[in-house]
């Protein structure tokens, strides 16, 4: 399956032949479908599906006229990307280096379908490194005072590297509504997450103080007006009453890691449908 | 999503335009797929469907004519089924009875999709408990010389009851090809599974010997003239040091009754294509 | 190791030398230690201790003195337990019968080092269940009205069977401080918990409109005065937006007995030590 | 805990009052144990023990001086070492980078309690990489004709280094009983691992051919006259018919990354005693 295809993501109200009517299409234009996948959401009565297919006729117009045809058509809201797009992608961190290497080697190592354009960070930490790994680094730092300023300095770094997607690779700073809205693109962020849940700071103290035996991580979307954006991905590892405090962070970046790269990974590989404030995952 | 519905798994020969076909058929009489789930092969150019539907008209009629279309038309091998249906399970099983419970409990809890409508066994060690449970129990001796008989008198037992699937509840006893042959019906059967693998008896013990530190367990159907079948469904569990072998003994049950369970559903939820001694399962 | 064993479980203000005297008082009677795990916890200056030994003298004796001896002279608190005691198990129950019938049959299968001695529930609903495994079942209805009455009933009958555990196996009842306080033994309960957490109830309806993309279960002590006692163990299970709530559940009853299973195993092994809302399990 | 530790691991025949002759000697010279682990091998009558004490006297006198006593007075094999210890580790590489970066990254966040001192690979691929890690990097050409010599260099090298541990980060070449022999060191070495287990070549694409719902990684020590050595530590991953053989490949690396950094910091906090081709990791 080497010839580039169409990835379309579709989701809106149920109604029936929905599945009949997007592979008709394609079929009668003698394109040939590679996947295709479908979830109804039953209280919700809302149709998803992901599908992916080598057209018969020039690329871009076949995905445009199966846009113009969703839209209009079928009433769907609709997402269509080709194989061969590198979306580019715009990386924030702060001082904590873990999920910032790890991001940018999967890059590098060609796992990921798309480009690190650019590297923001609110601290010159990792300037050495992101220059030794050839990607543009934007030190901008951020105070309470000076966030709104610093948001539109980094809101214009993101514009003009062109960003599709923003992903928060342990950036400790909270990205404002205004920002999220003028991004023009979706926002990845990572944290941990606990059974039970611990509000306050140093949370893995928290849970060696509690006792806990299973410790968490969790990607989602950020999003405006929500506390908590969609759910992308999460993850579990086990500790015991042997392991200190440091051990807990030490296990809790690996799971931030792999957490998050499946994130990016699903969200590049046009996997995932965001609605209601939850995510359907096309895996 | 009560209404019943018509479950079709499908595989043969990829062409273009199998998606829109299929979907066409049942859009056309006004039925409304629920499911769709397609797979290719790219390597041995196969394509695979399991599909769900509420059919407009009578439901027996459009199984059928389902039937026919994707064999006639399509060239596909297909089993078509519907969410009424209730599948009649003969279970096996020899002394050991933690899979057996198990398995008799999810069928009363309403968690599996069929009967069981018979337990055959070469003991009578759980002739009680299978009256317990109100289900007809078979006591079939087997020894060296006696396998061909009691294969002979197992087969009536399976026949007698209309059996659509035989699962082997660590049933001690090596089924022949020829029983395989005549069942006339699948057959599920659990094993333990190491890595590495250990070949001989008492593999507890070879891998409390050996060390190693995950043990696992492999449901699969068992096929003749074949080692070892398509594999449905494997789990592990992680051991140390501090287990004993009883321990390794106890770990591994839990991990086959989950197992199998699993397999089982699967299979008679219609999730389960065969091709080539793999499995193709959509989960 | 086939002879009895003494198992201490020993916990208390940490001091040079716990160690050596702990084991030089077993080894200068000719005694035998098989196993001895320790544990500080250096925050709180906590020493914790698990060690088992084949004693040389009479059993008892040789017990009730190591008791006499980490109580007065080394100043810990100490419980000591025997391989050949089997602790007598209470059974609180409600109508939901997954954790009732997988905890009966392991106790059954000697999976369990301890006895089920009684049965109690709010409903009749598993009545004819119990007798079938030959344990007695009592009835307790519990009204709002009812309630402190109906836990005077159920004390008496926990204390006429000597029970030094009871065993909430979805007991959807909660029990009062004043129960706890008199029960005289330790009380396990399980419950389901989540990432994040959900308030109120329906939390499998919740969760699936979340699209949480992991589900667990939790089994802690009951604790007068707390919310929620000491955690035992925990486990988790992934789902996906194919997984209807009736998934959820069904799921959730898989995680729900295996996660119970281990805490009562755990426990009747003594093989936990509790202290500042947190277990410390030597497994 | 800052004050530094003498960590212990010794094995040997078992007898009464080990425990308490351990504990005895640190304590009765004004020294105080922090973590004490032991196990014992019921069949094979072998006694196991991990100490970690801070001595009251000279560390390095008090460390010989317990060397002396494990061995002469007791009998025992023993290994003695420092918490302030930085043992010299040289990586074994080819062309394959996942295992390469993982390692160095983990070593440079100070992770792992040792020194990456040097890289040896048959192949100049990762040069330019090594040397912006700042670690010292040996290109040693491996060719059938020419595998004594380069094993001459090699060990060379690695002597050069005083390298106290060679881990082979996916090093695509088997060293030979004389080299392991002759490395004065153990050898830590990472391999897939299926159930069941594939032979010859391209693993991946065997699994994927048999329908394989599992693949695993192995750590384990490579050690002469054996096929492979006592394993160290495992994992596996799921996976589905949906899977390509590069996303095979890809969640093999995960699981190959992880697996062997668990491996090399077991053995770096001196966790893991080898007898009889297994170990005992005391985690």
């Amino acid at each position: 399956m080497k010839a580039p295809t169409i990835i379309a993501l579709l989701y809106g109200p149920d109604q029936p032949g929905l599945v009949a009517r997007v592979s008709s299409w394609i079929f009668l234009r003698g394109s040939n479908i590679h996947h295709a996948d479908q979830h109804k959401d039953l209280e919700a009565n809302i149709f998803f599906q992901r599908i992916e297919w080598t057209p018969s006729g020039q690329i871009d117009e076949e995905a445009a006229g199966f846009e113009k045809f969703a839209h209009e058509d079928l009433g769907m809201t609709v997402k269509v990307a080709k194989s061969t797009d590198r979306p580019k992608v715009a990386l924030f961190v702060s001082k904590i280096d873990h999920c910032f290497h790890d991001t940018i080697l999967r890059f590098r190592s060609g796992e990921m379908a798309g480009e690190l354009v650019c590297i923001i960070s609110n601290h010159d930490t990792l300037k050495a490194n992101a220059e030794t790994y050839g990607i543009p680094f934007y030190q901008v730092p951020v105070s309470k005072e000076t966030k709104a300023e610093a948001e539109i300095k980094q809101l214009e770094i993101v514009h003009s590297h062109n960003a599709n997607l923003v992903v928060m690779a342990r950036y400790m700073q909270v990205l404002s509504d205004d920002f999220l809205n003028k991004a023009g693109c979706p926002v990845i962020n990572i944290h941990h997450s606990f059974l039970p849940a611990f509000a306050g700071g140093k949370p893995y103290h928290q849970a060696h103080a509690r006792g806990v035996k299973l410790i968490g991580a969790t990607a989602h979307y950020a999003t405006a007006d929500l506390d908590e954006g969609p759910i992308i991905h999460q993850d579990v590892t086990r500790i015991n009453h042997r392991n200190s405090v440091p051990d807990l962070v030490r296990k809790g970046k690996d799971l931030e890691k792999s957490v998050f790269a499946q994130a990016i990974r699903l969200h590049l590989d046009n996997r995932i449908l965001v609605y209601h404030n939850k995510t359907v995952v096309f895996d």
